[in-house]
């Protein structure tokens, strides 16, 4: 019964299989080798984007830090939300990699919004040389409450980013299942509703370690090829990387894993509404959940080995006898283990 | 009638003149000339603080930066509030001399209360290597609102700091006001009242350039001494910072210096409190004033010559038709100029 | 017949079904899974150093970089060859890690010696603040031309920087083929000898792409965890790192690895030794060699699909019509490729 | 009989009285004052450059630091001499504010020659993304030596500079010594000989603090006035770095004090030269030389009070019982002292 995250999981048998296939005789090194190629025009199809750049690397943070300080000079600031992972879970690595720009906290909470960004963006900015200058608009599709911007949603966002002549970042680490629960193509996800660069997860989805960060306007690949290789994240044997990217994508498998996740999460918050003491007033839009439930349930689903992180009572204001879980699903998580769950929960 | 900064005024004739008495002959450059020794003793006995090691450096943002990387490793975050210069005015200097670390901003507007302060320390590296770690609180005494923290207030931030093991620093770009606002000792604002390390301004004060970096605690001395070269704010030339310095300490010009802007400003406020339509609900604790005039009574000081800055209306929320100035006095400015001020003002 | 690196070739089929052993279920994710609990505990036992800190990354640029960053101050200057692999092939990742240091070049080529180190270090810091500081001493073993220090040669420079109170790190990249060449313990060649942290490297000798750092003194380990994070070299499913490296350690793996790597270049170099019109004055120690040959002879090694590096024939005073080579084995070369190599060479 | 630096003289008497005449009423801060208006002005004439961008700093290192980390990209390395201020004197600065780029020292020594600089440059970047990149050029003129390139020899090294396509950097903390001796003008000793970016001395020559940073092509002067204001190198009082570089180019005071920099030089090698046992093989260019003189005689001036550095002797294989001494020459320096260390050298 583990719902802590999407990170601990195991890979899909299918892309630990592509390691053992490419794992054959000697390929270049560094992103010279066939696979590292073909992976890169698979993505550039899948997004619709024949010119784009693309660049593996192996963590989420490294794609967006990467992605990031090439989009900010180190006297920007980013706009983000205040429970971005960007903010929240990267132990200041944006502003490493952008040589110390600052972050700017949009709103609260963790979805933007055209009249708060407008806000934020409209601020900086208003006094030249003394304040930070405005640097890239930073979008988590999903968020890190599991919620989905519709594409009008992101369009209307990389609007206002367009109005002060910023660039738009989207870090997609649950890229996949928010596209499976919006039902729309790449494409019109990113480029097509303004988007400028992602981080494309794939970590979380059923690979080992490996994200994309893909540019639509090539003109910085090369700034980002270097700031990739003195960040360390330039891998030598880079075929495995890619061997896993390729195996993810064909036939569509990152797309059933998703879906697979989110399924997962609609059976279990259909489960947890009809129970009594159980409350969450936001539907679950892709694979993340935060009921707020009775203190003995916690106690009782805890004792029997159930895994999630508490939310921070404090910040939604539930009584102490109240606590609010984060609950994630994966791909590989049992149907069997949800129901058990439910019974536990139900008492 | 200018009201727009304490850093646009002329020097103190005394401090200029200390230039020309320190021009003779050679001196050893980069602080090892007899003024700046002496000029570091100076420091310490009006700070009674005999083991405290004492730095000069040319800008207030220098001071503030360095002194905060001292106190910061990369992958902390400094605690201000939004309204601190460090967050505002430095353009991301400490960012960049701190390689990287974040500023947490805490609460609303220029001050901090010890809850607030708590709340966001507490709520920091709650989770491990992930997130930013808990560095220095940075307080700024006066605020850039011009308000003051009392000995107790002071006393009370850093007790919290102390609870979690963290460094503060005092950005003192307007510590001779405020001080002389307390009426207490330098010691008392400072490392009796908790404080680790000073950013002691001069500048804004009648110097041409010169503010002091202290740390009571000299265990970082060196360190700093690195840092400040390494960030090309050694002077070769030293002896001319340490001229400033000397001739602003000597006699207590500092703080008559700080009393007369102190007293422009209670003379100011005075005259503005009595004049329909002007209202401001803090009074004046130092140099800075923040009044509400009606749109006419600004178009009318304007076009007499006045120069000061409106403060955002849209943050005070007053209605378009009027106005919130940012007010500030400095030890230079004539008692005539603030009379006809008062007089355009009437009408 | 692959010559060009060791980092082109497959990884050992024990190390790729370890992480499919390893693929089994959730394991908390960042270090916190039981695979790399034990993995570390594996690497104190095989370095008898109880106390050590471990911490694993992918690759070895971030080894070096983090390791470095972490034993020098950004105001220093590291110590290295001309030819290190921190100098010349990783794009300045020390120097952005290390938050700005320096690298000072000592003596020519590959090695240091004891006194070009001394002289180096000694010429560093004679003027106080001014220049930058004596940071960490950084040896490879093997060098980038292959050759290996003997225990002997590593105290002795390890000698001369505790003369000046600095630490020495090794990069190990090549670790085991340097250790079964001396065959010695790993102890021996380490902290024994004076080095007080090292990049223990995999991806070189059979792994994917896992690399470990270790300090024997464990004070900066908690630092190291915040670098690495920030780096964004932290992985969520670090079980993937711990498994390539637990199975690389298991039954010697490493070391028969290492052995079949030397073995082959030594293959290598006694068949080239006999062919006319090849020479080469050092000895192979380890899986390197720099032939020099004619051009025709290159031609047709060309023609036939020989695929190596050339080496800079100026910096070895080569007449035109000759050429060095780098030639590189790794554990997966087949016997008969070197043989068919040599063939060709003969004409 | 102070011959230890340039830098720890007076300032001349017009340039203190300038910052008494500028010290009249309030003036707009930060680079918006008449003054510095004036003072840009006049550099882009005295440069015969209109189109210019000009900025002022305090120090050198500033000036330095900030103009190549315009100039560099984080992951380039700059090329200078060993001897370069840049790489001896400045603590890590450049490397600092060029966000971790490297130094790569060509030659040996105090002069680039087109040859060394060539082999330099196009050694680095043979590697793609695995080296650092190629970054400006440093050039220092008066060398740290005393010695100065020519015209055509600064166009030498910008012709090579350009056929690598990368910016070239001038380094003039003693831009008019170097001026007078070749007795052209500053645009031929600038960007008529191919020169990008100019740090303009005034301190070494009669300043309090005053450098000030030319691009001759405009474009990238915003991104420099942002990397000087978080650098924290911005002035509140501006006018008072204005006011030095104003009186220090009226009426041509900056050649005038240079000449006699120089000609005190060429008074003290004059003197020198008739000595016995005293050699100097290089004849003063500007106002530094490094005679080799007996210890007797060094024990004779040191007893005398005269004050200079001692060079490396090692450095100049001068045998245990001679000494190199540097001698350096400030605009203010009384001929008597002058004879009067010539008598004691005399004996």
């Amino acid at each position: 019964m583990f719902f802590a995250s999407d990170n601990a999981g195991p890979a899909h048998p299918a892309i630990l299989s592509a390691l053992g296939a490419a794992n054959t005789g000697f390929a270049s090194g560094y992103g010279a080798d066939p696979l590292t190629i073909a992976v890169t025009q698979q993505l550039r199809e899948i997004f619709e984007a024949p010119e784009a750049s693309v660049h593996l690397v192996a963590t989420g943070t490294a794609a967006n830090a990467l992605a990031l300080a090439t989009l900010a000079n180190p006297w920007d600031t980013i706009f983000c939300t205040p429970d971005a992972h960007i903010q929240q879970d990267e132990c200041n690595a944006p502003e490493f990699f952008a040589g110390g720009a600052k972050l700017t906290l949009v709103g609260t909470g963790d979805k933007l919004t055209p009249d708060t960004l407008r806000t934020a963006v409209a601020a900086e900015q208003s006094r030249g040389v003394h304040g930070p200058q405005r640097g890239p608009v930073a979008i988590t599709q999903a968020t890190e409450r599991g919620r989905i911007y519709s594409v009008a949603e992101i369009t209307e966002l990389t609007a206002v980013a367009r109005e002060f002549g910023i660039p738009a970042h989207l870090d997609g680490a649950r890229f996949a299942n928010a596209l499976v629960a919006l039902n729309c193509t790449p494409a019109d996800m990113t480029w097509r509703a303004g988007v400028d660069a992602v981080s494309f997860g794939g970590t979380k989805n059923g690979c080992l370690g490996v994200e994309a960060v893909i540019f639509f306007d090539p003109a910085r690949a090369w700034e980002f090829e270097l700031r990739r290789k003195r960040g360390a994240h330039l891998f030598s044997k880079h075929r495995f990387l890619a061997a896993q990217m390729q195996a993810y994508l064909t036939d569509g498998l990152w797309l059933d894993l998703a879906r697979r996740a989110n399924a997962s999460m609609a059976r279990l918050a259909d489960g947890l509404r009809g129970i009594e003491g159980v409350r969450f007033t936001a539907e679950p839009q892709a694979n993340m959940l935060f009921p707020e439930i009775p203190r003995h349930m916690h106690d009782r689903l805890q004792a029997a080995g159930a895994v999630y992180y508490l939310w921070d009572g404090a910040e939604t204001g539930a009584p102490e006898d109240r606590l609010t879980l984060r609950l994630v699903t994966d791909w590989s998580l049992p149907e069997a283990e949800i129901d058990r769950f439910l019974s536990l929960a139900r008492g």
